[in-house]
């Protein structure tokens, strides 16, 4: 496992990061892109708020324009401190001026902006009243691919994450299973993430017998048995980069059927897998494990997409899923993860970060696929 | 303190409380509200999803409709499960599927909605498209009071919030400071407030010496060291509600001008707290310690509101400040939290919940207010 730390960001890192949003946002015809606090301003300028509050924090990205970040007066030297400080204008505002009136000179107030996802509604309210003839679409739909393809470094990131999680399986392999809850289980699986690195956890999935057959589960004061299935699927973020990793254990001998399950899951997450390099569409990678799947006679079962992006955020586009005609493009990251839930019985999900190669894809899970006996 | 476990919420609290927001809709000429993951739908439905995500959750409440929750059906079987689910229908859509399209049959396509103020900008703008004649106004534009007023249960609930924020200023006040991190603080204040039954701690500031000029500084690297005033203010949700509280103790003797400034915003402190009273404007709130403030001349580091509500958030309306002309009614909870921030030098800030009784105000936070002197 990669345990050193990788070299921090700078602003010049950023700034190009910022570039290359406002001419993205330029080729597609926008006059700008607004950046709320979230995974999107992060990646931009390295500026974590404290708190996401009522108070509207925005960047403004503007293809020949200084990038210029809108922030109440109050977090304005958290802001100065980020890493890409340098790289952008503050503008404050204090407790009672109106922040979109503050904002409103940087617009083209005729323009179509994007807009970050996860900006509030009510940010978005302020500056439409404000400028009644500008106009707004969500970053998701006019430059969905904005964080999608990573870079060197990004990658290195990435990897580390992956090689924390993997060596978090390896771990829980070892204790044992039968007889506690799985919020015991979870619990450790969260105290490793932490212990290889993460500082953040998103999530801890131990879903036992019934409980893995629904594939958004988390873990609960169930008591695991002798016989049962557990799906375990956790991530987090560490050095700021994502991991996502399942796999299926079964606590004791499985049944033929348990096996024949986990084997049809198996061979649909490996052929997935094998499927991803440079210029097959998204919906492809959801196509091969379905058919799979569906081929062996679960498809009914398996009841959600196939895969979903990675990077500063644990889900973020591109998603693997029907409909979805983005070509994958060498840089790319993103879970393959399908499953196979029998309702009241058991589920089974097997998960690896992929990343697309010029040639093909890598694994940033290495951890065995086979199904585990745990105690 | 209150140690004792309040009795749950049941649906047909949550049933009241949708039914009191789509009336108050409907007396608002809006058609009818719309809310997403966050404290507003957990307040209406004791609904906590697991995650924020780009899969779009709704509540919607329309005057003579039965609430309905859109949900992922993934979640569908977490939502089912909340303590409001009886008292609405679940509408799931799956993957794939377009929301808006599922969502647009429950609305007046020419309607004007009410949308809380933290839903994703992307589903607005998602709703928007799909119901061009439609529009839409932030929760607390259109209905700034709608949770501001707290019936009994809730204003227990806050009262033991406070009573264990209360506890842990008495244990931190015992602690070693001098010598010692703000980061060392700050984790023993949020070790102290889950000892105490929080569920989640929000915020510890440690506001040491320069840093305590900053009302944002939460806590840093700074080694606290004798003659330091330091800001304490910190909280989270206890039994889903919040605290807040502040005092600024000194490590060792202060000055005269320590004690001085510490005086005044004292004095700031308890003339607003004794102003709460049904009928006055929240403005007046903050008017009344500005004006203690400024009459001793520190007016212009007085740099922020004097309060905020605070429920099933730490941070909410009614705001108390300039320009708010809200009137305080009974069941009313917030902060009142004057400071002085003298910049590269200290600050001081004083802070209690307080709640609108029918002939005054009554304090949540009972320590005491002079200057703590602590090792």
């Amino acid at each position: 496992m990669t345990t050193g730390t990788p070299a921090p960001f700078t602003a010049a890192d950023y700034k190009a990061r910022m570039d290359r949003a406002a001419q993205s946002a330029a080729d597609a015809g926008l006059a700008g892109v607004l950046v709320a606090p979230g995974p999107d301003l992060v990646w931009l300028t390295g500026y974590h708020v404290t708190a996401e509050t009522e108070r509207l924090t925005l960047l403004v990205l503007s293809a020949g324009q200084e990038p210029t970040l809108v922030v109440p007066t109050l977090e304005a030297p958290d802001a100065a401190r980020s890493a890409g400080a340098a790289a952008m204008t503050l503008r404050d505002w204090t407790d009672g001026k109106d922040p979109y009136e503050v904002t409103a000179p940087l617009l083209d107030g005729a323009g179509r902006f994007g807009v970050s996802d996860n900006a509030w509604a009510m940010h978005l309210l302020g500056l439409q009243k404000t400028l009644p003839d500008s106009s707004y679409v969500s970053l998701t739909e006019a430059l969905p691919m904005l964080r999608a393809v990573k870079d060197a470094a990004e990658l290195e990131r990435l990897a580390a994450a992956g090689a924390a999680a993997d060596a978090t399986y390896e771990e829980i392999k070892k204790v044992a299973f039968a007889g506690r809850k799985e919020n015991d289980i979870a619990r450790e699986l969260s105290d490793l993430l932490k212990r290889f690195g993460h500082s953040q956890v998103d999530f801890t999935v131990v879903g036992s017998g019934p409980n893995g057959a629904n594939p958004h589960h988390e873990a609960g004061e169930r008591v695991i048995e002798r016989g049962d299935m557990v799906v375990l699927d956790f991530g987090g973020l560490k050095h700021g980069y994502g991991s996502d990793t399942s796999r299926t254990v079964h606590v004791g001998e499985p049944t033929a059927e348990e096996r024949e399950v986990h084997d049809i899951v198996r061979a649909a997450q490996s052929a997935a897998c094998e499927a991803v390099r440079p210029g097959i569409a998204c919906q492809d990678v959801d196509r091969v494990a379905r058919k799979v799947i569906t081929d062996a006679g679960y498809g009914e079962y398996f009841i959600h997409r196939t895969g979903h992006g990675i990077g500063v955020t644990t889900h973020e586009p591109p998603y693997m899923i029907e409909g979805e005609e983005q070509e994958l493009v060498p840089g790319m990251c993103f879970s393959v993860e399908p499953g196979i839930y029998l309702p009241g019985r058991f589920g089974v999900r097997i998960e690896d970060i992929v990343t697309v190669t010029p040639d093909g894809g890598r694994r940033l899970n290495a951890t065995a696929r086979d199904m585990a006996i745990v105690d």
